[in-house]
C-alpha cells in the first residue's frame, strides 16, 4: 500500500458543479492550513474551452462565492491558484490525454465526472501510459445500481487499478463528528466498556432530508431511497457505531472491523420484512400556507412511480456484540426538517429507587449530530434544580457543540487531504460496497414480492405514521417522541 | 419515625449570624415557593429585649441585605413576617420557657447556638413539659471535639429525643449538586454499571477555602481541619461517593449505605500514616505585592500552635466496590481559591490505537463541582477539530452547569424544609457522626506519635508541595495537574 505524497491531482470533471462548490474550496482550506506540499499541483480537466487564465477566474470566483469573499486571504488564494493547470481533454479522445505525459512526478485521479465514462477515461489513461503503481484513483458514488452493476463498475476499476490504489469517497465518512465517532468510542473508557449488547438498548440512525427532488427526477426515480441513501451513508454510519474495535487505527483493521459488521447484518426475507421495512413516498401538501409538491408532482415526474423517497428499517446484527438490539434506519426526502444523527440510547436500571411514573424517561443516550450542527450530547438524568421537586428526575444534555469551537472543516478537506497522503482509512473499499449492494438488493426484491404497501407522507412531515408503530412494537421511542 | 408536617418552629439563637444571614432568607425563598403550611409559625428566641416589632424590623432587614431588596418580593416578605414572634428566654431561666406553653401544635426546635448550651435548652424544655412525641431537634456541628465528647452531646441528645427526633446539620447535605450525586449515580446506568474498583481509578474530593482563620483562632486552634472539615463535610462526600446503592431512597436506607461506607474506612495507622496523612499550616506570604499574614501571625495567635489548617489523606475503603481505590481528600484554610469539588477518574482504557504519547490524558473524568459554582462536567476525549491534527485527541467537557439554569437554592433551603417535614435523610445520624469521629481520632492520635512533620505552606497557595508526590506516588495526578 503507498502512503506517500502524491504531488499531481488530476481532476476530470474540474468545471462541474462538485468541483467548483467542494473541492476547490477545500483544496484552499488545506492550503490556508500549510497542508499541500510545494509542489503540488492541481491539473484541471474539463471539455470546456478555457484559457488558463479564465480557468483561474472561475475557480476564484467559486471560492469566493463557496467560503464567502471576507473570509478570503488574497495570499493563500494566490498559492493556490498558481497551483492550478487546465487542460482541455475529449474524455473519448486519447490523443488529447498525451497532453498529460508531460507530467511528472506521482499522481492522484479524481473522476468528478458521470460513472458512464469511468471506463473510457481509464482505459485512455492507461492507453497513454500515465497509470503507474503510484497512481491513485478517487471516485464518486454511485458505484452501480446493484450488485451486478457495481460489479462491473469495480472489475474495470480492478483492470487498471489494484485495490489498494482506489479511493471510493462517500462524503460522510469525511465528517468531522464521524471520525470522532472512532475518537468517541476508542478512547472513552465510559463508552467503550458499554458498547455492546448488555448495556445498548437500542440505536437510531436518522439521515432527514429537508429538500425534495430537485430537478434529478429521473435520476433519482431509477434508485430510490434505498440505492440513494441507505446502501451507502446510512450503512457507513451503521458500520462505524457496530464495528469491533479494531486492533489498530490503520485502514485495514478498521475495513476488516466493518466489512465484519456488514457481513453480520441479518438479511431482510419474506418471513420478517413486514415487522422491518417500511417504504414510502411523499405527497402534496401545504405547509404554511404553501403548496409543497409530492413526489409525483414534482418537474419531469412520472405519475404512476412507485418509487420510495423514504425508508424505515429495523436492522439487527447477528454477532455476539450486537444481537437483540436494534438498529432503526430511516431516512427521506421532503421531510419536516434537516437532521442527520446517530442516538445511541443505553439500557435503562432494572431496579429504580425514584419516582416509579418518571422509570420511562430513565435512560442515557448519546445524541451524535452531523447535521445542520455537527455535536455530540450524553442525556443524563438529572434531579430537577430547586427544592420543589424533591428528587424528581429530568432529561438533561451535557453538550460538546463543534460549532461553537472553531470552524468545522467540510468532509472533502480530509478525503482530498486522505487521498493526496494515501491513508485510504476514510474511503470505501470494493467488499463493503458490495457487501451493501447484497443486503439492499434483497432487500428491494424481498418488497417487490411481498404485499407491503408503498405508504404515503405529506411533504415536508416526519414521514408515515406507521414508523412511529414500527419502533414502538419492539417497545422503543424515537427520540423526538419521547 | 414521624413524617408529618410540624407547624412550630422554634428557634434558639434567632438573632445570631447563622440565623440572620441563612435561615430567615432560606424561609423567604420556601414562603415564595409556597411550601410553608398555612398555620407554620416562627417562634424566635433570643436573650435581648426586643419588641415584636422591633424583631420583625431586624428580620426584614437581614433578608433584603442576604437577598437583595431588588429580588424581594413585598406581599411575600408580609406573609413571612406575619409568621414570626419573637420570645425572649434567659436559656438558664426555666420559669422563662413557660412562654412556650401556649403554643399549640407539633414543635421543632432548631439551636443556632453553641453547643455549651445544648444541654440547659433541652433540660428546660423538658422540665417545662415542652418535649412530646411529635418534637423534632435540629442542630448544627460541631457534635463534639472527638468520640468522647460526641457521645456526652450525643447522650444527653438522647435522653430527651429519641434518634429519629434528632436532626443533626451537615449544610453540604443540602447542597443541590450534593443531592444531585444521587440522581447521577443511581438514575444513570451509564454510571451506575461503572461505578466501582473495576472502572473507577481513583477519586479526589478537594475543599479548599480561601479565607483563613477570620477571628476564631481560639476556637479553630483547639480543632484544626481535620476536626473543623474531614470529619463532617469531606467523609459526608465521601459516604455519599462511596455508599452502596440503597435498596430504596428513603432515609434508613441511605443511611445505611453511608454506615457501611464509615465503617469500611482502612484506619490510618503507625504502619501507613506516612504514606498516607499530610498535615501542614499556612506560613506568611505575598501576593500580588500584598502580605498574607500565616497562621501564627493571625489576630489572636500563640506562636508556637502546632495545629494543621490542611490536610490531605489518601483514603481507602475496604470493601467489594472500592478495594484497591485511593480516595484522595484534600481540604486546607487560606488557599489559592475557594473551590469544592469531587473528581471520580475513571481507568483508561488499556488497549490503546491512538498516539502512544497521549495514552496518558485518555481518561475520563466526572467533575462535580459544589463551589464557587454547583455543576457537573464529564471529561472525554475527542478528536482535535479540524483535519491538521488527524486522529490526535484532546480533552473536552461535557458540561451542565447549573448557575446557568436558574437559582441554585442555597443548602438551608432543603435543610429547613425537610426538618419541617420530618424528611432525615439528609441529616447526619448518630452513628455516622461516632463512626466518623473514630476514624478522626485515629488519624490524630497516631500523628501524634509519629515523627511525621507538620509541613508550611503559603497562605494563598495550593498546600505544600508534598501533596503532588502523595498522589503521584500511586501513578496518579491531581486534577488541576494533568
Amino acid at each position: 500500500m503507498t502512503k506517500s505524497n502524491n504531488n499531481n491531482f488530476i481532476l476530470f470533471g474540474s468545471t462541474g458543479d462538485l468541483s467548483l462548490r467542494k473541492l476547490f474550496p477545500a483544496w484552499y482550506q488545506l492550503e490556508a492550513a500549510n497542508l499541500l506540499v510545494n509542489n503540488f499541483k492541481i491539473i484541471s480537466v474539463g471539455r470546456r474551452e478555457f484559457t488558463e487564465d479564465e480557468f483561474k477566474q472561475l475557480v476564484q470566483q467559486a471560492i469566493s462565492t463557496y467560503i464567502g469573499q471576507d473570509k478570503l486571504n488574497a495570499d493563500i488564494v494566490k498559492r493556490l491558484i498558481n497551483r492550478i493547470n487546465y487542460v482541455k481533454i475529449n474524455i473519448q479522445d486519447i490523443d488529447s490525454y498525451k497532453q498529460l505525459l508531460k507530467i511528472t512526478g506521482s499522481k492522484t485521479y479524481y473522476l468528478a465526472t458521470p460513472p458512464e465514462v469511468f471506463a473510457d477515461i481509464c482505459e485512455n489513461l492507461y492507453q497513454a501510459g500515465m497509470i503507474d503503481q503510484c497512481s491513485r484513483i478517487v471516485i464518486e458514488k454511485p458505484i452501480g445500481h446493484d450488485l451486478a452493476s457495481s460489479k462491473v463498475i469495480n472489475n474495470k476499476l480492478a483492470s487498471y487499478f489494484t485495490e489498494s490504489q482506489i479511493y471510493r469517497i462517500d462524503h460522510y465518512l469525511g465528517k468531522e463528528t464521524v471520525q470522532n465517532l472512532i475518537a468517541l468510542r476508542f478512547a472513552n473508557q465510559l463508552f467503550s466498556s458499554q458498547w455492546d449488547n448488555n448495556h445498548i438498548d437500542f440505536v437510531e440512525i436518522t439521515v432527514a432530508e429537508k429538500v425534495g427532488i430537485e430537478g434529478r427526477w429521473s435520476y433519482f426515480d431509477n434508485a430510490g431511497q434505498l440505492r440513494d441513501m441507505v446502501q451507502n451513508h446510512l450503512l457507513q454510519l451503521l458500520c462505524l457505531v457496530a464495528m469491533e474495535p479494531p486492533m489498530l487505527l490503520d485502514a485495514k483493521s478498521i475495513h476488516d472491523a466493518k466489512t465484519q459488521v456488514l457481513r453480520a447484518l441479518k438479511p431482510i426475507t419474506a418471513k420478517n420484512i413486514e415487522d422491518n421495512l417500511i417504504m414510502a413516498q411523499y405527497s402534496d401538501s401545504g405547509k404554511d400556507g404553501k403548496f409543497i409538491p409530492g413526489y409525483l408532482n414534482e418537474e419531469g415526474a412520472k405519475k404512476d412511480s412507485a418509487t420510495e423517497t423514504f425508508v424505515c428499517i429495523r436492522a439487527h446484527i447477528d454477532n455476539w456484540r450486537w444481537s437483540s438490539v436494534p438498529f432503526y434506519l430511516r431516512t427521506g426526502k421532503s421531510m419536516g426538517k434537516k437532521v442527520t444523527e446517530i442516538i445511541i440510547t443505553f439500557k435503562a436500571n432494572t431496579h429504580f429507587i425514584f419516582d416509579k411514573d418518571q422509570k420511562k424517561i430513565a435512560s442515557n443516550s448519546l445524541i451524535i449530530r452531523l447535521q445542520p450542527e455537527e455535536g455530540i450530547a450524553l442525556e443524563m438524568l438529572t434531579k430537577c434544580q430547586g427544592i420543589e421537586g424533591g428528587m424528581r428526575l429530568k432529561r438533561d444534555k451535557l453538550n460538546l457543540d463543534f460549532a461553537s469551537h472553531s470552524r468545522t472543516p467540510d468532509s472533502y478537506e480530509l478525503l482530498l487531504l486522505n487521498s493526496i497522503k494515501g491513508e485510504q482509512g476514510s474511503f470505501v473499499p470494493r467488499d463493503e460496497v458490495e457487501l451493501a449492494w447484497i443486503w439492499c438488493d434483497r432487500i428491494l426484491s424481498e418488497y417487490k414480492k411481498s404485499s407491503l404497501s408503498l405508504h404515503k407522507y405529506p411533504a415536508g412531515s416526519f414521514g408515515p405514521s406507521c414508523v412511529k408503530q414500527l419502533i414502538e412494537k419492539s417497545g422503543h421511542k424515537w427520540y423526538e417522541d419521547k
